[in-house]
């Protein structure tokens, strides 16, 4: 075991051979992401439990090689992946204890036609900026979590340690709300609680921009089934006298925005603050081409609030958006049918101080003031979180701002998200941490779609990425 | 053979000895009805093609007994049976030309798990009025053609002739679409031509009041696809800024609609028209209970136009249905997916003159104005048919009417029906004839549905019903 060199606030001498060992090595981490990426751990579907299970079995193997102390831990869903990797380089009691966060669990597959591949057999395939890895999870979040892992291995091969002490810590259920998460950090806060947190799991800017992620949207998630007739009628027997759920659901849910696209929602805008006119500026700085962003999608007009920039409506306006519906016949062909019920999914981003609690209560009592007579409905929470912000003017951010900047064509940018990462939010409030967001992924990497993939250049130089970051951050950043 | 005594408007004294032997004949007629269930003339399913020929063969056969010219017609699907029988007695220049339809096919048998017995060997149960046939075909069409000819083999077992002279119109491919009607209706126009026709396929008001359907609603049938990003998109990273399918077609079906429960398609009521004034104080009068009927289904509010009654909203109102919709994710758990696509199956009951063209063209105009920039939408047609309304005034439906009251413990109505049978429509159109819609189905005799039966009184009844209109009728209705 080498001495680790000493750390410094500029890429230091002890870097190099880590940088170099992760481009030699770079075969075996895309092979051992690809055997995580076989599994298919689909949180939101019972039918996966096992594959969950299996998938936190095989990080705690290989958690193992970097002599972590490793478990998975049981809680009431999806086991909870802890590691601890003891600095063991020059000044142990100062060196930074980094908590690093991940989600081994992936999305639904679905619609599997729309593959090019099957989800859960990787395949390095051409992507828009040269090879890439596709596979659901590939970038969400089983690509991401692993360049740091691969960091962590390549500094530990290089100089038998890591330059901090490092607590691995992922997550098996971040797809379908993060059941578990809160009593897990609260039943091992004091395990958990490190200097900072790490977290890979966002977008860069764009592919020659790294980006620190400092703002994140909130999200309360909502399942509604409105149900109406006793039973599907014939149309011609009951069509005019009968009330049908799918029109008055369909109601109910156009009656969630106005004419200008603003939420309608009482009380929804409660704690929604203006831009602080720095970050404006800096937004209105960034090379964002709205037209291109849209254009990508087959699209070519901003679909928010009127008068709102792209970026405001993606990243500091909360939205509310119908995941899904469902109702009647739905099959080749026609029936005539009055459906007996209907059901949606229905999603919120909130920002700034919006009350997840408050918005899904204010969601409740307008949908059933919305239906008519004889229509009934129930409703499903699927999670709530509010919006997290960072202070930025910890040292760490700007230290790993200039780590990546080293890495990348262009400096790294703090940015907002569209997105929510509860985690973020949790580690402030439940243990007392600064969170830095920083992830590999580009927007076109068809996250939660079909033929989801990761850059090998995102891998690559995401893992080079996080090397540089463990050596800016090796030294106290309390204190 | 004797000879016919004289027709009049009043029950005639030539009908009391075919009402006998009606009802002497009773076991005997059941006996060949039975026959005919055990046939299995699926006509859906090509399996059972052999069968369907079958039953057109036998039909020929029963109909040769009482002397007609029958034959099975070969179509380019199931055959057509076609039977003349000329009038014999009286007069026979003045006596009227009848065109008797039914249909010799059925619906498949499935889910047989749900049967009490084999759907085709009938078995005489006791229904919740007394006996009853149990059977595949018992009500939905053979049991009920057979109270035809019946009625019409004691008219010629008594007087050795029929009062008038009839045409039976067999067809095989009724519960398919009757892909060969129109075209054989074109090719055999003069054949079949006659002063009225005659149908026995449609219900009782209820279970002592006979009825006589003088008007049904037409029917058009839409499916759209709404399409806006050029994939799934992930909703923390567009959401806000991207076009969401579902909530556009939400929008758009929403408006489908006022907030007195009209249509709000440009032009929709052209051609509706009020009911006259004495075919709305009937139907004021009918024993109707529209919180019963509402009830049954566990509704109590009529979801209809204000204003309107429920007869009306039933019989007499067009309507737009949402007949099924789907977009997104709408499997367990939650998924936070714009989706690319989003769905919907509409239809439409049409009254009056309404044209179905000229509603499905103000249709698709409505939602293309109604989707936001960036939605596409595509159109799949589902047929049209317009509404059917019966001149009542033709002497012929008050005729019927009185020789129908004289056999039930009430009177007979005119009722509307809020389906669609498009053989009346087609008999106006192509062979410039009205139709008297008569049939003795009640609504609980599970029509197309496991254990489908038809009352023995139904059958007897129904037999006896068509002895007396055919008296009723035997003399010119036109001239």
């Amino acid at each position: 075991m080498s001495t680790l060199p000493s750390s410094s606030d500029t890429p230091s001498a002890r870097l190099a051979p880590v940088l170099e060992r992760i481009d030699a090595d770079l075969p075996g981490a895309l092979s051992r992401l690809e055997g995580l990426l076989r599994i298919p751990s689909i949180s939101t579907d019972p039918a996966f439990a096992g594959a969950c299970r299996e998938a936190a079995d095989w990080l705690v193997a290989d958690l193992a090689t970097l002599g972590a102390r490793a478990e998975a831990r049981p809680t009431g869903g999806h086991p909870m992946v802890v590691a601890h990797v003891d600095n063991s380089g020059e000044n142990p009691a100062q060196a930074p204890h980094l908590l690093f966060y991940g989600h081994y669990d992936v999305q639904p597959a679905d619609p599997l036609e729309l593959w090019d591949g099957d989800p859960f057999e990787p395949a390095v395939i051409e992507g828009p900026r040269g090879p890439a890895i596709r596979a659901r999870g590939a970038n969400d979040d089983k690509g991401q979590l692993m360049t740091f892992v691969e960091a962590a291995r390549a500094w530990i091969a290089v100089h038998g340690a890591l330059p901090a002490r490092v607590t691995f810590l992922f997550e098996g259920e971040e797809e379908c709300g993060s059941p578990s998460l809160l009593p897990f950090l609260d039943a091992h806060g004091e395990e958990l609680r490190a200097d900072l947190a790490l977290v890979c799991d966002t977008d860069m800017f764009d592919p020659q921009t790294p980006a620190i992620t400092t703002q994140l949207r909130g999200l309360v998630g909502e399942e509604l089934h409105v149900r109406g007739p006793s039973r599907d009628l014939h149309s011609g027997s009951f069509g005019g006298a009968a009330a049908n759920p799918v029109r008055a659901l369909a109601k109910a849910l156009a009656g969630l925005h106005d004419e200008r696209g603003a939420v309608t929602l009482r009380g929804f805008y409660d704690g929604v603050d203006e831009l602080p006119d720095a970050l404006r500026a800096q937004w209105e700085a960034l090379p964002f081409d709205a037209g291109a962003f849209l254009g990508g999608v087959g699209l070519s007009v901003p679909a928010g609030e009127a008068g709102r920039s792209v970026l405001e409506m993606l990243w500091s306006r909360p939205t509310c958006e119908i995941n899904g519906i469902w109702g009647g016949y739905t099959g080749a062909g026609f029936k005539t049918v009055l459906p007996a019920e209907a059901h949606a999914k229905v999603s919120f981003r909130l920002v700034g101080r919006q009350d997840p609690d408050a918005v899904r209560a204010a969601f409740r009592a307008q949908i059933r003031a919305a239906l008519p007579a004889d229509c009934d409905v129930s409703f499903t929470a699927h999670g709530g979180a509010p919006a997290t912000v960072m202070s930025t003017d910890a040292p760490a951010f700007e230290r790993a701002r200039a780590a990546l900047s080293a890495e990348w064509p262009r400096p790294a940018a703090f940015i907002g998200s569209g997105g929510s990462i509860p985690i973020a939010g949790l580690f402030r409030e439940r243990l007392d941490m600064d969170t830095l967001l920083i992830g590999f992924r580009n927007e076109d990497d068809a996250m939660h779609s079909p033929n989801e993939r990761y850059d090998v250049e995102s891998f690559h130089k995401g893992m080079r990425s996080w090397a540089r970051i463990l050596d800016a951050l090796s030294h106290p950043v309390r204190g």
